[in-house]
Formats: structure tokens, sequence, C-alpha cells
């Protein structure tokens, strides 16, 4: 079974935005069993669309549309499918009603333009978008199946992974199509993936590496004739990926290193707070991403001059000394977290203290060297790196790697 | 003149990563006044590249290839761009010498696999590529050119913006075309589009509006036959925007607005401590973003306890009283800021408290309050906010937000 996908848009072609919902659907396709070899984009024009689709109904037994489906003179996906598929558009009541129910819930005022969101091609079935009021469209036809998908990133993924991958999963099996992504942390790509070679080759369920930074998830895939019996073929291989990657498996689907970790302390009933040097506030700004932090997290101090770490924090003058080893040391990160746990009477401190670069590297100390720690009530813990990579993206690393020490530290 | 865009990788269809390379073309091309109504993109297949490429050059002018131009096997763009010309491929000397030199200064062991990159269609001329191995193409035939381009983005994007613009450049205006990039903050894009409405039809240099969170970007772009008199085209239009703008323009090009208060701030000889709340660190991990942000940034405290507010920024506690403001209010914002600048002894404090949701909203404060405070040598500044976006849109509202007040009072 092949599909194609036609983007629609001329803020896609002027590059006004990146067409995150193609790359979206590209990573699903796959997961499907579906192969997906061209892809499309089009103007709001059309013409071009109908010529576009024309071509990729002549190639492909599924073909996606995303965007066009709006109220305005400029949402032609519509129509460019009926003038493709040689159909035309009828008025949908129940469409109707619908957008008149929501229009009144959202206390808008009503426009005649928004009727346009009611048409169909007769061929069509409409799909639920509780996220907006373009309904998304399956339309079938001589053999051929055209997909209509809502550009609006909030309403195209909830309207891609729910009922049109169960559509797909029956289309492309019979049954359904179940995956679960297992992630994990603190441990390399390369050993992952030694770890589990011979599994990779593994049909029903397969197994698929993702490397991200400081992480590797794992997408294990499964088809079968009910979501049961797909579970149910998963479960064995997350039990075996899990024999063989122990504790470095942190977390399922989305749930973030973060949440986990807000998670485990929330469980010990402890809080945290954070101390940072290069990094900034990033730490303390990626933890707070999780809305309901404020239970465990308490705060924190970025003490980006020594004089903060010395004069804020506390940490012991000695250490800056001439013959001291200085703020980017095993030693300075230790007191930073033992000092931030002090200070803020937490449970926990975490720290991290480097040399983000692109200048202010030595030859004992490159740019990319960094130390975190983690005082825990049994004792300090601690880690040092040496990344190489952009300023961002030591900075990116420096976080990661302290959520995974404090990870394992609560472990 | 008309172009088109085909890009080319298994990994763009899979999603494995977003193409922003044809983003970044996207908008190059109407800058030059080049149309552009279709893209496509292939797996790594001679056969479909080619189909591809046919398909572009019947209705385009100018075709550009991304990608596909490395020494793999996988690598097919030379012989899809040549079988689609009906040219052949040639090995170019100078190219090969190029390849062993790179080899030679990079001390990487020479495989034969590299010489794919010296191969040439003969209607080609190559474009260098100081950034890696594989050179781009620009060929033409018979009235048609195709540019092709290597997909890794820090090579791709000095190409595109280098000599591929030039080249482009000569062929639309048989001149060269230049390009600034006017930043705004604080102005709503609603406001700066009236303010200019009239400029926007201008049509030699053109000025075109791009609207980002909590900035307004005009391009302001010129043709000529040299660099001197486009850039004296431009000149008069930027004195123009800035006459009506005033103060909303902080910069040009890529500087971005933390870079200008870091600037100023340094400029004043001043010193900068910030205290977070809702925020969590974000506002002080942009500054430090900046390479160089030591100098001038010293530190701050992410005060996201109330207890921590009181107990180690020194915010009254009478303010978290039943009877009180509360931490989200115009005082505790303005306790904040005046108590980090005190305790860091800092030049300038800025603070942001708020709530950014989901959850935690009330009647009178709503998801989305935010206040914000700069405590200066002259006194404090303060503003409040209601920001309608997700817990992620808050936050990074609220830190520019931030920067906007505090580049104000630095003014």
């Amino acid at each position: 079974m092949k599909a194609e996908i036609v983007s629609v848009g001329t803020e896609l072609l002027l590059g006004q935005i990146a067409d995150t919902d193609a790359q979206h659907l590209g990573q699903l396709l796959p997961q499907l069993g579906i192969a997906h070899t061209n892809r499309q984009t089009v103007g709001d024009n059309l013409q071009r669309l109908a010529d576009a689709l024309r071509l990729a109904l002549s190639r492909s037994d599924i073909v996606f549309t995303i965007g066009g489906l709006g109220p305005t003179q400029d949402d032609l996906t519509r129509e460019g499918i009926a003038a493709a598929l040689g159909d035309v558009l009828v008025k949908d009541d129940d469409l109707e009603a619908n957008l008149h129910r929501i229009f009144r819930e959202r206390r808008f005022a009503w426009v005649e333009s928004q009727l346009r969101q009611a048409m169909r091609p007769t061929c069509s079935v409409p799909i639920a978008n509780p996220n907006g009021t373009a309904p998304g469209l399956i339309c079938e036809k001589d053999g051929k199946v055209v997909i209509a998908l809502p550009g609006p990133r909030g309403e195209f993924v909830p309207m891609a992974d729910g009922p049109v991958r169960d559509y797909l999963a029956r289309l492309a099996t019979g049954g359904v199509i179940v995956s679960r992504l297992l992630r994990t942390c603190g441990i390399g790509e390369g050993i992952v993936e030694d770890k589990i070679k011979d599994l990779l080759s593994s049909e029903n369920p397969t197994i698929a590496p993702y490397a991200k930074i400081g992480e590797v998830h794992l997408r294990i895939t499964s088809h079968a004739p009910s979501r049961e019996e797909a579970e149910s073929l998963i479960d064995p291989m997350e039990a075996e990926v899990r024999a063989r990657l122990g504790a470095a498996v942190y977390g399922l689907d989305d749930v973030a290193l973060e949440e986990v970790v807000l998670r485990q302390l929330r469980a010990l009933g402890s809080t945290l707070a954070v101390a940072e040097s290069c990094t900034g506030g990033g730490l303390g700004a990626r933890i707070t991403s999780v809305a309901g932090a404020s239970d465990v997290f308490v705060g924190g101090i970025v003490s980006y001059a020594n004089e903060v770490k010395e004069g804020i924090l506390g940490v012991d003058s000695a250490l800056f000394a001439e013959s001291g080893p200085g703020a980017v040391s095993d030693e300075c990160a230790r007191q930073m977290a033992e000092r931030v746990r002090d200070k803020f009477g937490a449970t926990f401190g975490v720290s991290i203290t480097g040399i983000a670069g692109p200048s202010g590297g030595s030859e004992q100390k490159p740019v990319g060297t960094v130390y975190v720690a983690v005082a825990a009530p049994d004792g300090v813990h601690s880690e040092h790196y040496r990344f190489r990579a952009s300023r961002e993206g030591v900075r990116e690393r420096s976080v990661q790697s302290a959520l995974v020490l404090l990870r394992a530290a609560l472990a």
C-alpha cells in the first residue's frame, strides 16, 4: 500500500512555517507499514492543487492533503479533491448544525462563509475535529482514498494520531496497529543498538531506535486483529528490552524526563532546588515547563558570576584562589549543590557549572567541560563531561545530564 | 521567472528531519522576485528523482535540488539531473584535486567513493563549498537552469545566501539584490502595518513584515546594478521606517533582542540580575544564550515557591497574607526586582511573576496574567499583561516582555 502527501498553503512555499505536519505524518506511515515515496507542496491555487492530486492519485493508493480546509476563499482543498476525483461538493446538514453549535458555544458572531466548512464531496465521510471548526474528510472512490486533514497543528496531530491512524491500520492490516515508545537516557545510541541488535529484525512487533539529545527512544510497533492482541505482542518485547537495558529505560510514550524526575520526587515527598552557572536558568526552565512542578520545585540560584557563587550561594572563596580548582570543577559543583540545598531547605540540590563556549576554554578545561552534582540526604553525587557541541548544544546536554544524574540519585 | 524546489532524501519523507532548507529557500525566492508555486520531495531513488525533475522542468525556469550530493550510493542527485537534462556526468579534475586536498588537510583516510563528488553534468559549473566536501552545481541547458545544493544545513545556508543568491539576482534582474531586516519589539503587528501601510506597495525597494513572538520584523529588499546602488535604495526606506516606528526598531539583521540589551548594559558599564517565578529560569537562560554575557549578567534567583520569594529574596511577607495582593501582583514584581538588584549588587534588577497555566487561574487573575518589573537606579518600572497562550507560550511571551521593558528602561 502506497501513500502520498500533498501539503497545501502558500505560507509553506514562502517558508513562513516549516511543514511539521507532513513530518509528523511521515513518521506515522512507516509504523503502519505504508510506503511513501513522494510528497508535493502547492500554494492556495485550485488548478495546481487539482493537478497535484491527480498526479498523486495516479501513483498512490492513499493521498493525504494537509491544510486548506478553513472558511476563507483561499481554502480550496475541498474543491480540489472534488475536481481530482470527478466528484461534486454537497452541503452536509450535520456539519452545518455542528458549526452553528460551535459558534453559539464560543459566542462568536456567525458569518456565512463558515458554511464552506460544511461542504464535502459526495464520496466522503467527515472526521470530527474537536479542536477546530473544519472537519477532516475521508473520501473513497474508484479504489483510491483521499484523506483531508486540517493544517493547524493543534487540530492536525490529534486527528492524525487518533481516527486517521485507526482508519489506516484497518485499511493496511485489516486490524489495528499499536505502538509504544520506550524512552531511555544516560546510555549511548551505539550501546543501545548493540544490546538489542538481534531484536531489530523482528517483524511483528517491529522495533526501531531514534536518537535524541542525551536520550535514545525505541518505538515498538505491532499489528493484530484487535488492540488487545496487538498490545500482547508488544508486552514481551518491552519486557525483553527492559531486561537488557535495565534502569536506562525511564518512561513510556510522551512522558519527558523532567516529568519522571518530578514524579520520583513527589513520591518521596521531597523537594528540589537548583544552582546553575553556564546554563543560566535552563535547568529551572526545563523543570518548570511541567505544569504542577510547584509542589516539588522550590526554586534556585543562577550563580553566573563567581561573586554570586561565593556571596549568595556561600561557596568557599578558596575555590577561586590562584591555586584553587576554580569555578569549573567537581569541588565547586558539589558545593553549589550542597549550598543551594541548605539555603532553600530542599531535600535535593542539583548544580551545573561548566564552559559553554565558544571561548573561555583552556588546555586542561576545553570548551564543553561541565561538572554536575546532586546533593542528596545520603551525600553528594557528581559527574563530569566533555561535550563537543555548539554553545547551545553544550547547555542543552548539561541540563539533560543533570536530570539523568538526579534520576539516578533518586532511584 | 518561475522556480521549483525538489528536496531529495528518504529521511525527509520519513519525517526524521524537517525540511528547513526548503523553508529557507522559500523565504529567499520572493526577495529576489522569483515566483514559486510547487515543491516536491522524493526519496533516494533515481527513477523517481528524474521524474520529479522532468515534471519541475516542464513548468519552471529554475529548478533547485536540495540534498543527495554526498559520496554514498544513496546520493543520486547528480545522476538524476543528468538524466532529466539529457546530459552525462564527467569527472572534473579540479574538483578531484580539491577533494584530495580536503582529505589531506583534515587527515581523513581517502576512500574511492569520495570521487563521486567530483562528477558533474557537462553543462554545469561547480559552486565552491567551503563547509563540506560536495560542491553545489549550476546547470544551464536549453534555457533552463538546475541548481543543486547540498542538504546539511551548515553547507546549504551559506551557499544559498551567498553565491546562489548572487547568481539568481543577476539572472532575475541583471544586477544584485540586497536585503536588510529591521527588527522591532513592543509594538503589535497591526500597528506596525498601519504605520507603514503606504510603503508596502513600494516596488524597489520592497518592504514586507514578518510577525514573531513579541516582535515584528520588516525586510527591505532592493535590486540595482551594483551593491552600492542597491544599498542606497534601502537607506531612505530604512530612515522612513525608523522615523515612523521610532524606538520600536531595536536592531538589524540577525541581532537578537537579548544581545541588544546586553550591549546597552555594557555601554553603561552596568550589571544585571534577575528574579523569576513562572518562567523558572527562562529569562536567565535566554540572556546567557549570548556568548560573553558574563561581563554584564551576574545571576539571579528562581523564586518559584512563595517561601523562596520571602526567605531568600526578602519580599515582604505581608504580600502573601490573606488580604495581600499575592505573588502574582505588581507589588510583588516590583519587590522581586528591587530585592534581587540589592542582593546581587547589580545596577539593574528584572523580575517576572505570573500564572503560566494551564491551571492556577482565577476570575481576577486568569491564566496568562503576568507582572514584569525593572528596578533601575532611577526607580522601578513595571508592566502587566494578559497573554492568551499555552503554558509554553505564556512563558516565552513573559521573557520577551521583560527584555522589552528592560530595553525601554535602559534607553
